[in-house]
């Protein structure tokens, strides 16, 4: 039951079924005959939806009853996107796991936020026509010693823009996957960065601590001074490695998933807890909100380019709270984790 | 007790003691003589410490017991601020009410986002000095059917520019006070209009339609299509007035916060609400927190001027929430809201 109101703000149409592919027959894929002769994008987007089955059934699995709520739509400009959304359930208050592909033509100051940190002296001045396809999932539990969960992964290509239409393609991958909790158990977090190294591993020795610091460069909330979390991994702009090495790096750190984070959660998703813990995991929420909507690129860029509100804003927690100067106590729990989240730390050298 | 990684990140000092003034010598105030021979500067400071005391004490006779918290702090550039700040009372689960008096260097991006509607064919490339006096409070009630009320009042003058030293000295008034409800009373909506209306009309009859549409105009949530609340009015950049009668019509409108709200509140603090209601409220405190840190001008200046922290997100509520594509069911009390703040009415012709 769409509101007329809501109808008249969002650009996307809700579609009765889900697509076998939102890409273009430009881009020389049938739906059923992805193969290693299929264009990237064809791949990138094939490893996206079976990514999203895959994290999905394994929190339904954890879940053990309560399911996803799937909403697909489409955009009138091309592509669309397979939006599921997990609310209230036993284990977590908020599981949003969504893909989007997406073509578009990017207002220049979308452009530079959606990629800041090379070609500045060589933006375009005109709009610019993109391919943006992605994985994009928060996990927000309930219980307070059980951690929040991001990942994201993200290929992109712009064309040639439409005042100099001889220029080259380019196209980049970003992503990450980053450990939000409320208190730290150092086996944990120990244990999901080992995941991400040995993901890194496999590719190039310097991907994990190159992108472990990039991590905790990105996910900092500069007005407090503090990162939202405790890390992991983070990448973005990434061309200059061969493009079907980064295409199997995405597709092994979408992979990675879950065995770094599941077997967290089943160890913490029952421990017993107390208002106090619940009031604390509440105050990290705030933050987690703050970040997001201050400065994360996503975010913004999805604010910027008019996508899907919903889609976008389904990373903020089911629930936040802010409490005028919280300092928790020296030594506290609490102040741990705020101090990793100060100085981050070198948590496979601990 | 502040820890060690709060004071390494925050610039401002904590007093032990109130200042009777924070303008400096210069600005020609001894401090115990403020009259109508003094400056703008002395005059609006002291207006906006009265206005303080005295909407304190309005909420304080409401809460009957629980009194504001008052932090006093300093900066070394220059200038401080009283913050109070009354939470988790038995009406209101955060009331803050902050003056500030800051000497400063813009940076010129700050600048502009302080002043961005007109002189911008103006800005000068290098830092430009600043004095900026303000008072500003937001009141989040805990019965949902009481509505949040913000205002805020500042005056702002601008220096010549270093690189410019013959360059006039630059002032302008801006402010607003607007009403948030979870759920519409159109007589509360009426009442609190027409104190607006009757403040403005004291000043000028073009002000209560120009500012009743600008509050419109500001407190919308682009990405959203809507509107925070049920506005009221704001103005921003006012200086093609008689400077005195600026000061003059700002002093009416602080004046005019307690008889705009407080009957409000006394109305409906007592009302009995479902845990619908509540959760209703929560999504509403959502947007709130969705406007102020992706557009409001206030928070989004004090985040880049490196202001306290504590005191520009203490308008954020004790408590948020965020559903995945919540709709109100058409015709719903819910929905009358939401409708209101897409298509803002004219709440004094109805």
């Amino acid at each position: 039951a769409t509101s007329s109101s809501s109808r008249m703000i969002e650009k996307e149409t809700l579609e009765a079924h889900r697509p076998d592919t939102f890409l273009r027959e430009s881009d020389g894929v049938a739906s059923s005959s992805v193969d290693s002769d299929s264009s990237v994008r064809a791949r990138f987007e094939k490893m996206i939806m079976d990514a999203q089955d895959s994290v999905c059934a394994a929190i339904e699995a954890v879940e053990k009853g309560k399911t996803f709520k799937e909403d697909v739509w489409s955009r009138p400009g091309g592509g669309g996107g397979i939006s599921r959304v997990l609310q209230d359930g036993a284990v977590w208050e908020k599981a949003g796991v969504n893909v989007s592909v997406v073509y578009g033509v990017m207002p220049p100051e979308a452009y530079r936020a959606a990629k800041p940190t090379s070609d500045n002296g060589n933006v375009k001045p005109g709009p610019v026509p993109f391919f943006a396809a992605g994985i994009s999932s928060v996990l927000h539990p309930k219980n307070p010693f059980a951690p929040t969960l991001h990942f994201n992964y993200r290929y992109f290509e712009t064309d040639a823009p439409k005042d100099a239409p001889g220029a080259p393609r380019q196209w980049w991958f970003g992503g990450g996957t980053d450990l939000t909790p409320s208190y730290i158990f150092e086996e944990d977090v120990k244990h999901f960065h080992s995941v991400q190294k040995s993901a890194c591993d496999k590719f190039e020795p310097s991907f994990y601590p190159r992108f472990k610091k990039w991590c905790d460069d990105y996910f900092y909330i500069k007005h407090r001074g503090e990162r939202r979390g405790l890390g992991g991994i983070f990448f973005d702009d990434l061309n200059n490695y061969d493009q079907e090495m980064l295409l199997s790096f995405a597709t092994e750190c979408a992979n990675s998933v879950i065995p770094a984070y599941i077997p967290i959660i089943e160890k913490r998703k029952d421990t017993p807890f107390t208002d106090k813990h619940k009031a604390w995991q509440q105050l990290r929420r705030g933050r987690y909100v703050e970040f997001n909507l201050v400065y994360d690129r996503g975010t913004t860029f999805g604010l910027k380019t008019g996508g899907r509100i919903e889609s976008i804003l389904v990373s903020l927690p089911l629930t936040a709270r802010w409490e005028y100067d919280h300092q928790p106590e020296e030594g506290s729990e609490e102040w741990k984790l705020l101090d990793a989240c100060i100085n981050p730390k070198e948590w496979l050298e601990i």
